[in-house]
């Protein structure tokens, strides 16, 4: 039986600010990456978060960003390797305590933002956000972009990796995703990125806006919160899994099993 | 062998400002408590912090403080004890991952400035602080005033305590300490704090102003290092304990020994 | 014929996130308070909430409030008068330069949550508040409860001042708010809070929870825009006070006519 | 008699922390760069600051940066036009009153760090920065690296602009500065970086490393305060500028005399 995990940003309030439909996403998804406090999030927001997974049976996974709540960690910064470790371990270390506190286990660790994006085409921040990951113990998984620099220095620190697809974007034949500005870029159509998704999951391909078809890793699926239409989506594609013989799984036992 | 533990803030820089004298501190005490990035101190200073502290076989504590860097901690602040207990675990948990980065064990945690004031005379804040200490895990020590809400709330929650005396400051009959706009509030030389930290630790005494012979129990002595006049007593007071026969060790070897 | 100013704090979005209906609440108001980037707002809102407000003819006050964005500025906290005169000054000076690029007069200050709070109360911190407002210059107005701390500053250095009535609170008998845990602490139903309101204006008084008829001074009403019943309130309000033969004008105009 | 003006940062100590020897290099300077409490300085600092200017004769201009306090502004950011506008706006309203409440007038503005070296070859960043210092009203000088995108946007949208050269930096033939890396890129000392100032301001040449003259525009000069070394370079700037028949004035005089 093919199994997947499917996973969202969760834990994105800050202080007397809301964001998110956390409670309505979280009966869709298995996964959770929670913000840790650097561009979103707060460690009270951590705490509720944390005891809301744990009452639904989500796993926990850390979200560490930019130092930038201004903006929401979405901006490039030029941080150094060195800075990039300590940021990372740090928010791990947070998150951590908090998932423990709980008698959790924390699963995985998924950048956020412009840390993603920059990691990904950069094996020195790559491998220095895998370094944190791996020097907090407790095999702690790495989800990010396949094919990435993330992927590259898993392999070569020794640490779990699990890639991730978009269940709302569309993929060039390259592997990357089409950018914001061109046709194809998104899946506004929940019917349509669920069978993409299914496809994706059982025969390990999917489409480019040009017609061809691509070889795609995934472990999990990415999925949004943030709005009516992202919980439908989340919504629709966990039927479908189900529907189409799918087993959703957290991270660990999707990777593990 | 009578043992005490010498205890000093370490981390305190922040970005690119320098503050302390950790290098020379370092090498009179047996345990640090090392800012958590929210009154002082920022995840590089914290990973430079403990690597150093482990070169010189120094212990690790976490000094979590209030969210307040412009005010460097030392201003009483309103928060609940939801939001006392998420803010410590929070810093505990960066701290105690950096820790086990480098293959230590985080020994104590002891609050810092105004969180340390307002709590030890606050239940309810002391409570929540002791709290997250235990959820931590580890069996952290938490390091604060002796015959303080931190010492009934320890003693409550099971938490290991360890009550700590200042080498340079002067106290009342009562236990508490001279209010620093009194006579007596602080003793400014350094071989007079040295004997009266000798006495304390081979017979528990200690003179007040008015000359009386007070009880006061330490398993720990906090010292300075943020200036030259600081790790100068702090050199005098190490000296005097071995001189006299005193094993200086950390925290936790004091306490369990 | 009668005049009053209606107020309402708006510009409380920070960078990602969302709060208050400033659109709505902005029809129904004559001088707005705009969050100054230190426990709600940010630059790029303060220049977006300005140019709204011009575009709607409402006069723009600022409304600084204490550096804790993760508390909204509603907790208490122990700042001494020197740094509340400079935080004053710092938030005044950078929403006034906002409000010239646009062609407008700052025309009031209104400090928010714990810091008016504490102030209102508190002689020498209302007295740092007044003077910061009196340096900006400009002739800028000081919003705030009546016969506070606030009053007895501005009258000491001969600073304007405007008292202010809370459209949705109770009163004692004494001309203090009725405490949050008391009875008659709220007034919910906005057509009781419009008619409490026009009396107020017109006769200067308004009844207490136990019967009596309270002597108050206002020549501002505060109102809520953060939810849609609050809008509605404030809608009633203004609607009450048109039928009524009471003019709507910012505080320049009601305090100056 | 041939005129220039002598700027310094000033103003970066942070809440507790302390940064640069404000007092000493106050003697040498005729205009100071005072951080806004974004990159360094706090709203406090800036009062203490700018009552020291007043009190030495000294001008002030702001010195705005990123919201980068924890990279204290040096690191890249990818900041829209709309953000920069605003940040920049915010920080000299706030430094714009704290002036005004001294008696004194705001004399430039000087971009910091990342902000100034991003800026100074991005045009639409130069026009947001310029926008704001021309917004702010006042006739602010945006003080800047020469023939840069600063020159043309002040040129483009009407505001005054003085270049400014560095007593202790190499220049390459094509008018920019030596790499950090390369031979040549810092002048250490203070004579040789003196006689070079004395010649620019006389000649408007400086030699470049591999023995050329360029040609260099220059209404003041920048010289750092942040160590004793620093210090003595400004020292003996100033004292070669008076011994050479240069007059020293502040920025203001300089470029309208």
């Amino acid at each position: 039986m093919p199994v997947i995990d499917l996973n969202s940003d969760l834990g994105e309030s800050f202080g007397a600010w809301t964001m998110g439909m956390d409670a309505e996403v979280m009966t869709h998804i298995s996964s959770s990456n929670v913000a840790c406090g650097w561009h979103a999030g707060d460690a009270e927001v951590m705490v509720k978060t944390v005891r809301a997974a744990k009452a639904k049976g989500i796993a926990v996974g850390a979200h560490p960003g930019y130092p930038d709540l201004l903006g929401f960690g979405r901006r490039d910064m030029a941080c150094t390797a060195d800075e990039i470790y300590a940021y990372t371990l740090y928010q791990i270390g947070a998150l951590k305590s908090i998932c423990e506190s709980e008698g959790l286990r924390l699963q995985h660790v998924k950048p956020h933002g412009a840390m993603y994006n920059q990691a990904a085409k950069d094996q020195k921040l790559a491998g220095a956000i895998v370094k944190a990951v791996r020097d907090a113990g407790g095999e702690i998984i790495l989800l990010g972009l396949a094919d990435s620099a993330f992927e590259k220095a898993c392999a070569e620190l020794g640490a779990p990796f699990a890639p991730e697809a978009f269940a709302d974007r569309g993929y060039m034949p390259d592997g990357s995703l089409v950018p914001r500005s061109q046709p194809g870029a998104f899946i506004h159509d929940p019917d349509e990125a669920a069978a993409r998704m299914v496809r994706l999951v059982k025969e390990g391909v999917i489409k480019t806006p040009d017609g061809q078809t691509l070889k795609l890793k995934a472990r999990s699926i990415c999925m949004h919160g943030d709005s009516p239409e992202a919980v439908k989506m989340a919504k629709t594609v966990r039927a479908a899994m189900e529907k189409n013989g799918i087993a959703v799984k957290n991270l660990r036992e999707a990777l593990f099993k």
